[in-house]
């Protein structure tokens, strides 16, 4: 039958699978041990180094894994800032956990691509079911379920996993264009607008920009103080009258549940009637606190979801799923499709795949429903991370998190030479020095993470500068908080006592 | 410091977090072991058949890993198309190994995101020299890397691990869209044009439609079979002409080595000659045959790519890396980044992370070179894979695959009844019975899929209908791909004695 290259790797032998696969497992497990002893950002801040460590080119032969295992610790450890640290408070909390873990590993080593029904006909329906299980959990309206509570009947929605909020956000903002394209004809794409808030993450500009929206056509709206830093529907309408009187199209509003600055909420009814009244798309992005709507206490920001197009979260921020996660439901799936379809001679089924009557029954081609057409199996990560723990688990974990930054918020609070600033609505506290303006908490926190025992992150807001407490990490314990918490303190004694003696003697300051 | 609810959970207790990977670890390596006992594409093609299955809302209560995965045997499994199975010929391979899996499971233990280089700087560093091996590897000009072959200076262009090449193509086209606006504003974005051939990949025109370019403006060149389905330079100026003359902007020129359908070709130095005359954007998409460049007998195939804005393939198809990881290589970063950058204050480092001098020497902000603003730590996996099996052992793994494809297309050439249809250049093999018609071909390629023993897929080329053979299973050998012939030869038996039996009695047709 032919002669084969002698040297055929087995790249599948299941021996070598498991031994290689356990040295990981060994190799992670201690890792989680002793993580807490890594400075938690990049103590290696020298660009450059890992390269020069390298060599120029890939090796000519292969080597055992422990030898890379061993490359991954010496080279590679040092130079990474430690999302799972438990004092990592920086940007948001990105969950690991056993349970994500073994769900992904099930995913990478099944390796089946859910696509289109066909190509792995439980995979794309295990998908469905979740989505449409984290749906009931946080209490989103049946709309965006493709069962409705009824059990029988569709919810007419439907939910995907996407990799994350940004690609959610540029599939909804081409469906929405394409529908309004589809009333205005193509042209009309210069004159469409899209509405959000000076809080809104920036993936909305950038995904705006990528489907082809003018930069001119993106509103930053502002927000204030009284409000919360919330966008309030007043706003909006004022400048969707504005845009159009001038003949433009108002096309696609952002709500957002849990702001990455702040943590705000605007007020998802509102804005969803200004969107009804004029006919524009509105996304829910709750990409960090729709962890939180799991909990009855917190369903309540979500109220007027029934007016939005499309709602999105992340699993893989605040409930304990490993990178990369993200649910997007939306209310009309053939928006999202009609958008997003396509289908070439070689996906098409002739060769007996699905049946006629699977079209109607579940058998969703989710290459339709996103941008690639290749696709991971997150429904397994996510489905394991739910039986695992439970809703009831998931509940603790994020309240536990919670009455953390309740406690932390409590102690700044308390502290007279500090405040907070903004309220506190899930685990992110922020915080800054009443004196000393933006330099002294600029160094206040360049201090604190440079000690490698937290990371913590800042927002600016109405021009001042806020230093971000985010609790959420997996391994992450009151002791922890408590510690950062003393930590701040300690630094911002220093500080200012060096500024008190500087003041005092008034001569060679310091370059801060 | 207030008090926990007491059921915490501890989702990175290391113990638990090793009892479930270990029990995952074995699941795995005993699928393997079995795979090839399950029928290849899903028996089960029932739809709807896990949703009824599983309960309408997630569990309360958490439960064992063992029970999960019980489940995962008895309700998953069976309803799964077998992507790793050493007889799946579909679509294109979609390789795990032990090295891949070895990779991803670090990457996603660490789960680390390095979207800035401050949030890990390894992990941002490991990517660039990884992009830069492939690079070499498969023999892409200078200027597609950050260092130059001669060590110190830099190439100029630069390369960023994605999940797809849909990701790839629409960062690409947004990149060549924002330059060109540059020059004419953002109202001729109604007059740029697409130009692809009738060969090349849907996601092109997905991708172009998604990135505001209208859809009566992506020019599908047909190609013929006296070029072996290639586009040629000549096809593509006539149409281009034709749009100039009509006031339009030729924008993106697609050239495609190893198409999705039959592996054909375009000649990237004549359409990068005709890109450069018309100052369009030329991508070169080598997704699947990519990998194949790495054997130094398939890089004339790459000839050319001097001209080309950007090159992409995936590793994660035929060059054993699980899903997902696609290579996209650009010559000017700052064109992608000019249209992809985001610069939002919660991410500027204020808080004391990336030093001044870092931004010339490697120190990359990956987000911008993406359609997301998260992202995985995917050079992990490719690192693993590239010194797990080094380059002559994939090149190995590359030469063995093309072996059994020429001992199939050796054979289907042998046998009167078939034919080979276009030229095999890489693992792909596309054929069909000479008689029979389309019809009969459909039929057979049905029968031997429900067979269960192999999964092949079809593609229409110039109306005919052929059958389509990939191979490239990290467990594949030849005698799957003997058995796989085998089978073909004994159905068409069948089908076309069934034939002759109704042709002889001419009465009561069979619906095909």
């Amino acid at each position: 039958m032919g002669s084969l290259p002698l040297d055929a790797l087995q790249p599948l032998d299941p021996d070598t699978f498991a031994a290689d696969s356990s040295a990981v497992v060994d190799f992670l497990a201690g890792y989680y041990r002793d993580v807490d002893k890594y400075p938690v950002r990049a103590a290696d801040l020298e660009p450059g180094r890992l390269r020069r460590l390298l060599p120029e080119a890939a090796p000519e032969f292969g080597e055992p894994a422990e030898r890379i295992l061993a490359d991954v610790r010496r080279d590679v450890l040092p130079g990474l800032t430690h999302w799972q640290s438990p004092s990592f408070f920086a940007y948001f909390p990105m969950n690991a956990s056993a349970a994500g873990f073994a769900g992904e590993m099930l995913s990478v080593g099944l390796n089946v691509v859910p696509f289109m029904w066909v190509a792995s006909p439980a995979a794309v329906e295990l998908e469905a079911v979740v989505v449409d299980w984290m749906a009931r959990l946080v209490g989103l309206p049946d709309r965006f379920l493709f069962s409705g509570s009824g059990g029988g009947g569709g919810g007419g929605g439907g939910g995907v996993l996407q990799g994350s909020t940004c690609e959610a956000v540029v599939c909804t903002l081409a469906a929405a264009r394409d529908r309004a394209l589809g009333r205005i004809g193509h042209e009309g794409i210069v004159k469409l607008v899209v509405y959000a808030s000076d809080q809104t993450h920036a993936t909305f500009q950038k995904g705006a920009r990528l489907v082809g929206i003018s930069p001119a056509n993106f509103r930053v709206v502002p927000t204030a103080a009284a409000s919360g830093y919330a966008l309030t529907g007043a706003a909006v309408r004022a400048a969707v009258e504005g845009d159009v009187a001038r003949g433009l199209v108002p096309l696609y509003l952002c709500a957002t549940v849990g702001t990455t600055g702040i943590g705000a909420v605007d007020p998802v009814r509102e804005l969803g009637e200004v969107a009804r009244r004029h006919g524009m798309w509105l996304h829910v992005d709750a990409a960090y606190a729709g962890s939180a709507a799991i909990c009855p206490e917190y369903q309540g920001y979500l109220d007027g979801a029934e007016l939005a197009d499309s709602v999105s979260m992340n699993p893989h921020k605040w409930f304990l799923t490993n990178m990369d996660c993200c649910c997007l439901w939306v209310a009309s799936p053939a928006a999202l499709t009609a958008a997003l379809s396509t289908d070439p001679e070689y996906l098409k089924n002739a060769g007996g795949g699905k049946p006629q009557a699977a079209a109607g029954a579940g058998a969703i081609d989710y290459k339709d429903w996103q941008i690639s057409l290749s696709r991971r199996f997150r429904a397994m990560k996510l489905w394991f991370v739910l039986r695992r723990y439970g809703a009831a688990g998931m509940r603790a974990h994020i309240r536990r998190h919670v009455a953390m930054a309740e406690w932390f918020e409590r102690a700044v609070s308390a502290d007279e030479r500090f405040e907070v600033v903004a309220k506190r609505r899930f685990s992110l506290v922020c915080f800054r020095l009443r004196g000393g303006g933006d330099a002294m908490n600029r160094e206040l926190l360049a201090a604190v993470n440079a000690s490698g025992r937290v990371f913590m992150t800042h927002f600016v807001v109405e021009g001042k500068f806020v230093i971000r407490l985010a609790v959420g990490g997996a391994m992450t314990e009151m002791r922890h908080v408590g510690d950062a918490w003393e930590l701040v303190q300690r630094t911002a004694e220093q500080l200012l006592q060096r500024r008190g003696t500087r003041k005092n003697e008034d001569e060679n300051p310091l370059p801060w």
